[in-house]
């Protein structure tokens, strides 16, 4: 007997390495290349100027943000909640829409933070086989359960389901919520967003982290019919009345207004994507395209840790999951024109080395 | 049936209100009247020279801010957790150590936070009364429970418990965590900290957000012995891996590291609360000495609703909670001189008209 009884104990999600050598290629997170608008600047110019505003707790409504995005998206003030990253957003959906005793339906490989939420809310799940091409299959997803979570571009494949295929998992599904984590969906992918009119058990999560140049704000939304989000914003405001930081609603305001230079870093990345895709093809990684700011790629003649490994010792940091079925995939998350030459350069003379060309 | 059938219902926190108009006397949040740091203001200047550093995630231990406050409080590192705001803190405490099927303890008038996170949580709890003058009786506490939370001193009295009953309660609970919420220990407060060496089961909770002017920044931090802050972390890092954004973390650290500063906007604020104490007791209010950075009183002749209503219609925000034993008492953040000079300026002549001086 003892205090640690009525601990709850759990095995955290590993998030990618940090490395804090400066002369790294960090192509291992999914992070932007690019800086976000320069209205941040602007508005973090603002925020050092009045500092003394910080000694007020901010908008717990985080209305200026909530407009901005409603308004940009076009949207309903009250479709959107935002949160601290989407990860925030994905665990306060867990908590609020995943209340029964059938489990919860997900791929097998998808974002490896969906199972470790469900564990530490003790939340039944069952994981779904991708097929072997590492598809989703709607037809899977007809069946009793507790909720679905459908990341959409996937990760770590980038693999994006059509939108017919997505409602069609919404439609069967009436008394789950259907989250659609489209993190990724700003680089080719495809929003659910149209279907939001018409499936109240719907509800999609996006981020600044990517897209948005803005990792290190930590912001995430949901867009969702307006009961939906109510119960949601129920659940947050029992959990932290404010969330989210006087500056994140300042700077993230000003980020999601600047459509153009948003669309301007997103397109960079797109046709650096295609450029990547085709040199890794040429030097023999099978990898089919993706619609995320990452490859997913294995080669059939080196093995992904040994590459992993090199790149490694190299400064080039990639991602590699020890996890069965992608054992022999590395994720490339796709970073300026020069981050890939030198990750080439690092690359090529090693396959050459190992016989692989 | 219907997806509402698996929402986790609630009835959230409602935070003091935030006004919007600008010429008004913020005293119901018990912010603090002062600015932080001039350090801070040198960070954000950082920020908006850097904001190309925002595209990266944050560092996931938080370790700039976490050592900054080990070093300022001299425990080690891992004794330090650090969320987003106290409440942050606080509910994944509840989280993480409150998992059994006794009931926690925390007094009847307390925080109004714990019994929300304790009912969205599905934690059963008793409230224990506090005695006929709002002290907390030690003795209470010494019966089988899930888990005990103290807040000292308390909210809304402003009421201190020496340390040797903080003592008491915490070696009399050794197969319970004992949390100690001081977010306002630092306004003559006494820190439960010595106890720290003694006890595995003592958690105290301390905050950014009162004494140190940044309830716009959100952090809150958290002392324990390593094993428990291991527990707590590994529960974090299941939830959400980067909470703290990279602002915050750079503002927080420069907040934390003087000392100077902080010192000084603490004193000022006891100095006013001593003559705004005083100036309460000329008009007739009774009031026990505080040791937070509001003051709660009651006024034998006029209803504490009708005082909150008058001064709010003149812009002036205090705090009545509709909560029985306390419905006659106002809860009154201490501001500057000049705050509480508006705030006197208004209440004295209320208080004429009514006949009550």
């Amino acid at each position: 007997m003892g205090w640690e009884d009525k601990v709850r104990k759990v095995v955290p999600y590993t998030p990618g390495e940090q490395p804090k050598a400066a002369d790294v290629v960090k192509l291992n997170t999914n992070e932007n290349p690019y800086p976000p608008s320069p209205a941040v600047a602007e508005a973090a110019a603002r925020i050092a100027a009045e500092t003394d505003r910080l000694r007020l707790y901010p908008d717990p409504k985080i209305s200026d943000l909530v407009n901005a995005i409603a308004d940009v998206y076009g949207v309903r003030r009250d479709e959107v909640f935002v949160g601290v990253g989407s990860d925030d957003v994905l665990a306060m959906l867990f908590m609020t829409f995943f209340n029964s005793d059938k489990p919860i339906l997900f791929p097998d490989i998808t974002y490896s933070f969906y199972d470790v939420w469900a564990d530490m809310l003790r939340i039944p799940y069952e994981k779904v086989p991708l097929d072997e091409h590492f598809h989703i299959r709607p037809g899977d997803y007809k069946r009793e359960n507790g909720g679905i979570v459908i990341a959409n571009p996937n990760a770590p494949t980038g693999a994006l389901l059509p939108l017919t295929a997505i409602e069609e998992i919404v439609a069967a599904n009436p008394d789950s919520v259907v989250i659609v984590d489209e993190a990724y969906v700003d680089f080719n992918g495809v929003t659910a967003l149209p279907l939001l009119d018409r499936y109240d058990n719907l509800v999609i999560t996006q981020t600044f982290s990517k897209s948005r140049s803005m990792a290190g704000l930590r912001i995430g939304y949901a867009f969702g019919n307006a009961p939906l989000i109510k119960y949601l914003n129920d659940v947050k405001y029992s959990f932290n009345s404010y969330t989210m930081s006087w500056p994140a609603i300042l700077m993230g305001t000003a980020e999601v207004l600047d459509t153009e230079h948003f669309g301007d870093n997103c397109r960079k990345i797109v046709r650096t994507r295609a450029k990547t895709t085709e040199r890794l093809r040429t030097l023999g990684f099978c990898l089919e395209d993706s619609c995320s700011n990452f490859v997913f790629a294995t080669h059939p003649r080196v093995s992904a840790k040994e590459i992993f490994d090199y790149l490694r010792a190299n400064n080039i940091f990639v991602r590699w999951f020890n996890q069965d079925r992608i054992r022999e995939y590395l994720r490339i998350s796709i970073g300026t024109d020069a981050d890939m030459d030198r990750f080439f350069a690092v690359l090529t003379p090693f396959l050459q080395e190992k016989g692989a060309l």
